[in-house]
């Protein structure tokens, strides 16, 4: 696995199912630079490398790992799969490359029997950027530096929105 | 695991991701010793016991296992990590025990990335009939008295709708 | 809002958006007790009570509060409404009390647009009791005793998955 | 907010979630022109911006608002977000901003919970338009030019359909 | 049609397109009770009395009815034609009588097509409630103490949530 | 293959995919024998006795039989292998008797490719009974007494609606 | 209306609810032309020129029409509507045209309550040519020239499968 | 029906409803090329060339088939009807040909009843390249080099994602 180059230890752990996700998941990479949290990224199927992943996963803590991101399509087993390896938290980005629009990895995603949570958030690239975020949040329980750093980010948005609002007004 | 009390090697390994699902898979063992197949059955969750799952279907070739049946509800990964551990023919059966009533576990069964396939069996108690009949069909393509059996079981069959067509011819 | 009797500072805010949740609802609890993990838990309606749900978010984070978990049904907006007021990570529970069994307190949990995530978890009691173990995850990032228990709690579950195996394994 | 040029105090407000939503709602200011109803428009996110969503709600009537339009796309939190903080009735346009096609966002609008209604109207464009004709029919129950202006477009409609319905005959 | 005894001419017409949704529907009469808002209420079919159907909202708007809510189920057409025959506001309740669950109702209520609203409300009993509020909404639109009355109901609510939230706690 | 008792021959055939479903399709036999529609019933599943069923279609219209109605649940596959054999029309009854609730034979039925069609109905008792009907109006296009009765039947209809009108008005 | 230039007495009413649907019908008239069917085809809107639909279905059978095909998208009423008006056989066609692609329609038209059957077909241009075939075979029923026109258009479908499946022999 | 030239007796049969479903179907010959496997490939519609079709599956075991492929789309029935004439395993991928994605079709070919299993794997072109690999599964079962061939497959895969994620590493 890689990690950013001049990093810390990486703190996010990235993993999606085929090479083909990373254009939804470097939504997720970019906000995790912006809040400057070093993450390591790399692709193990569920189905195609389970060893890979299994062993992502199970190591994931002891790497010093706090939170793992993992997004995959179809019948999306992979955060499942992870967080059945670990008792770190998992966030799962169900992505839409079935043609079923994402409605499989969804379900496949976020209906975890009891005992084994997956954190859901939304289907593909919105899911991606919130997955991101939802790991910053989880690092701010114990790290006030990031705490701040969310509640600029939520500022921000607010403005943006009010900047936004201006010009949408402008056309009535 | 458990074998059938006197009974040859087993042929079909019976896997299931609760044993509250035990009520809806013995749609599937009741067939299987209509068709004298040696079957074993266990309990194996992706989740909660993955290395089990996963050494269950890693060593079932070995063990003389030809098809593998997975029985799981919500979001039903059991088919797909066995598939992911082993070359036998997969046979999943999702169960409706959440409340999108076989939807999530269907998707989550079928919807199976390219490379790695689980032979998906209808939602239930039907699905898991099937099953037993499917692993008796995949059995057959080498075993003529299998074959012959299936033949039989199939003429039944006709026989039964027409015995049960006359009952409703009477109804008229 | 209330604490449980003898208990530290809450860690864990459990928001429902009806008290016709709380049997849904207690699925956490009883989770979280098992953690000693110290909670509050109320009721607060993104629509029939918005100022309370706001202000219960707004304060949750300089009340000592790490983790919420809202659970709702119908058109459930209660983990957005929260989300929208902190930056604590908000697990969301899609409760299915509407006709449509849960798919439109799911899709209205989980779909939430970029910038503002919520953790969902599976639909009902399932996702209740796994939205307790996802807060002692989040915990476990910065309390190494927290994920002590958590490596417990995954051997237990094996543990029980053996047992009942074995249940199984005398029907067959 | 701004008010369109010359006009009288708005009757109309019209609230969108993201400004990507503004080709969409501009179905609805083109029926509001045509129906000579005073309208306001800006953009305020039930998450990003909630202080300015609610504020917006909550001085509405105040303001001499009568009815206000949201437009909200994925999980569409907005309308029930406003119906929470006015007694005006809302109406809400479930946009397809997701890969689910508007499901998430129609029944993230329509499935209120009892007490808060939303007036929820087909997704996308056709509900875009269909809720300025809304706006326009509450406004007049007690506005009887209003009430003539609608018969008119009800006859134009009418009228329009025997037309099409002319060329397509010649077809035949 | 029938009006309440020793009202004032009714301002609500609600129809329902069977005998059967009486059980639903009467969680509108009761709010419109509350709010001492005179309605008559009868059984009229889309389907099986198109003629009564139209007639009653072709007539309504001289009866002196203000707004029309309609509630039916299966492809539920009867609030679509209602608005075809009224420029008056059309409340379309969808009603989940067959077995799926009041999606046919839902989509066929609320996906109208541009140029004929309906403004729907959520399925079944929490439907019919809030399509009552809604009606008590459009009227307020220019009657004051209706609006009075409104704002009353919305801080009993939070009021009703604030006493639920105590039983809640209590329980913690 | 049984007719009714001294009935003239047959004009309907009802073929059902199993004998379970014949609750459901009596719903449409009490409508024929209410049209003194002669009709013959039987069970013949496509996938049992596949050769039971296409026989009865192919030998259909030899046998004086001029509509065929085929209810089946699951993956509804009877009324499209009917209409495979035979040119006489086919009018299917989805019937919900797997977990799905009826979307699975709705679906399996109504989507015919081009070139075969099925005229399919409302899934379950309501589909039956108007699968009746429609076959009484097929008959009608050559028969004015059979149009008379359904002139009749739908004066009835209206009247039905009205007389349980009077009582919901009733309750007002 | 219009009707084929030259022809009879035209024997289906094909009606459209928006001119927008032509290019989805057409693939009905295609079919009626070949069937050498005299047809008329008109678009009139159950919404928007409701009493051109009425009075279209309610004269049919008078000016000598014995079957309709309706088209219509969204929430697609029209054929309901028209099959209120009639004791014709209505055959509806759910067209695609709002983003729920066709789920939306697919419901509205056959979903009917007890009482008026709409004969349904699949979604779309394969739908419109089925209706076309559907219209021939209940015109067949009381005219055998038709019958055998089925019969020679069955045995060329075969015959086009058969020329197909060798080309597609050829690629192996 | 073709087989391939200078091969041996085919031991796979693949059907597809049209030849329209040809470019996916072809995901499941390259990959019967890669193992090696001998097939014939021919199109037999359920609807318009039934007896072709249930010819093809009754004598299929006869002319040394020991798996049959079915593709199709819309109300998918080919597997099912295949099934039908059959003993051998039936493996359908349904194929996303109509506007419903697919939804259609795999619920037609996986909701079988009881007694007539179809394995059905994921649909349209994953779906058909994993029916491929599952019958070289079902024929590993009494043939070990087979076997050994799946054995190198899956390590491939492996790697390949090995391969691939060194890519997606470099670019965090």
């Amino acid at each position: 696995m890689s990690t950013p180059a001049n990093s810390a230890t990486p703190l996010v752990g990235i993993v999606m199912g085929s090479d083909s996700d990373v254009g939804v998941m470097q939504a997720a990479t970019n906000v995790l630079k912006d809040f400057q949290i070093p993450y390591e990224m790399t692709v193990a199927s569920a189905h195609r490398s389970p060893e890979k992943a299994s062993a992502f996963s199970a190591t994931a803590r002891s790497r010093g790992i706090k939170v793992i991101i993992a997004g995959a399509g179809h019948a999306a087993h992979l955060a499942g799969v992870l967080a059945a390896h670990t008792t770190l938290p998992i966030i799962g980005v169900p992505i839409d490359s079935s043609c079923l629009q994402g409605l499989d990895s969804l379900l496949s995603t976020v209906q975890m029997p009891p005992g084994v949570p997956v954190a859901t958030v939304s289907i593909g690239k919105p899911g991606a950027k919130n997955a991101a975020i939802l790991a910053a949040q989880i690092l701010a329980t114990s790290d006030d530096r990031m705490a701040e750093r969310l509640e600029r980010y939520k500022a921000d948005m607010a403005a943006g929105v009010a900047e936004k609002a201006k010009k949408v007004e402008a056309l009535t």
